[in-house]
């Protein structure tokens, strides 16, 4: 399970209403971060996600943007005297700031497999912008569970869960239980993230039957030369790529400013896609 | 006159209900900023400040709460197609950030006169702090303004005031009249910004007769040794200075996360100064 805060949905420039992009991921009380925009510190304090708390910081592209807000963080989590690591995922030119503080390591972006937090991974993928943006897919692991009736029949109990689940099988009252017969394995949920992106064939793919896919949406159709000169999405474009993925659910963000009222991007996107909606700023999810 | 905005009132980290330092000072609509801490440009459109009408921003040093926010505001200001020069007044060490887009014109802070406006001009001084940083004193210059009886009196009438204004005497009706005998000179209005500083004579001798002190008043009495140790100062201890300069108006700002009632700092600071307020986000003077 991810828990998903949407700390900044603006693009660009805030607003009074959208900051700018950042989104917290929490998962087993540790909080990753995607993008960092100018006055995260300040979201994750109003809408309750700890800033000490934050063990990775994942910024997609040097557009001031979806970073700036990372040196504030850094500091003041200094001045918290924070010692444990915090890794920061970023392209290269930001290695400078990110590696100002002792606690942070800098780790340079590439495609693929990128980090390993033990439940879920981490994978980067190029997206379709000026500068070189990615995007990120946490792929929760999948996860053996019991069949309740079957283990009880076989005669599991108490300590013999953990047991068998280690050792595979067990002999229990004389009779071998296989572990594979009593369990099945339950799939990992799979969160993706586009940050700015144009329309691609690398975020439909990289989003294949994602439970959720959050995708940039910078612009509605009437917008759609101005999008694709600046290298964004539309919503509808946003919701044809969810589509062709496969995916679960569809979440809207980084908004132009223009839009003080996102149902027009939320229509135009349902045309191609029913399971979508428009975040905003504070907007909380669990999937 | 000058119309005053407190943009953000908070020490080194933001809180959810103080941005980080930044001080908007009206004047002919221009608009000139007082520090720039992260999130300022989301709070100028928070409380009506127009980020395109900033003509200056001082920066008082380089802590980074002072000045993140700088960066965010340049880049909105190019998006918006800024062709109009920016002067950004600051310690060396940003040259680079202020430079880096070309209608921002860096100046390197020294102590004295800094820039003329016209109307008013800006002097700085050095305070007590590590790193080292500095206060600004925005001084409105004199303006000569008619005794309207004694000038009725002397037959002056329509275009013939700006005629003595500007020659220094005239013959009217067979008579000459001096200017000097039909005006006085109005005092211009004093504003004085600490920034970051330990109690120093040299606040309290550039506050002198101050309209209005904006000192930063970070702790209570009860952490006066934390104060001292960080070069900061107490509300009393601002209050005190306030007296010393013979300031009209005290306002007290840069105030610790752990506040959250202000209360205590002004009771402190009015058993040395009456006049005293505790700046909000938002709040709105004019002096």
């Amino acid at each position: 399970m991810f828990e998903i805060t949407m700390l900044g949905t603006s693009a660009a420039v805030p607003t009074p209403h959208r900051n700018l992009s950042s989104i917290a991921v929490r998962k087993d009380g540790d909080v990753y971060l995607l993008d960092c925009g100018e006055g995260t510190q300040r979201q994750m304090m109003k809408y309750g996600v700890s800033y000490m708390k934050v063990k990775a910081i994942f910024i997609s592209h040097l557009h001031l943007d979806h970073w700036l807000g990372m040196l504030g963080l850094i500091e003041t989590m200094n001045l918290n005297g924070r010692q444990e690591q915090l890794t920061v995922y970023a392209p290269a030119g930001l290695s400078d700031f990110a590696g100002k503080r002792q606690f942070v390591k800098f780790v340079e972006l590439k495609e693929g497999a990128l980090a390993d937090f033990g439940e879920f991974s981490v994978s980067a993928f190029a997206t379709k912008h000026s500068p070189h943006s990615f995007g990120f897919s946490f792929q929760e692991k999948e996860r053996r569970r019991f069949y309740e009736e079957k283990a009880h029949a076989a005669g599991v109990r108490g300590q013999l869960f953990s047991k068998i689940m280690k050792e595979g099988e067990l002999k229990i009252g004389g009779k071998k239980v296989l572990l594979k017969n009593i369990t099945y394995l339950q799939p990992g949920k799979k969160l993706v993230y586009t940050s700015d992106t144009a329309p691609c064939a690398a975020v439909a793919k990289a989003a294949k039957g994602a439970d959720l896919l959050i995708h940039e949406a910078t612009f509605t159709d009437e917008h759609e030369a101005e999008a694709k000169e600046a290298n964004h999405s539309t919503a509808a474009q946003a919701a044809q790529t969810a589509k062709k993925a496969g995916a679960k659910k569809l979440l809207l963000t980084h908004i132009s400013g223009r839009y003080r009222d996102a149902a027009p991007l939320a229509e135009e996107a349902k045309k191609h896609f029913a399971n979508v909606s428009v975040a905003e700023d504070g907007m909380k999810l669990e999937i």
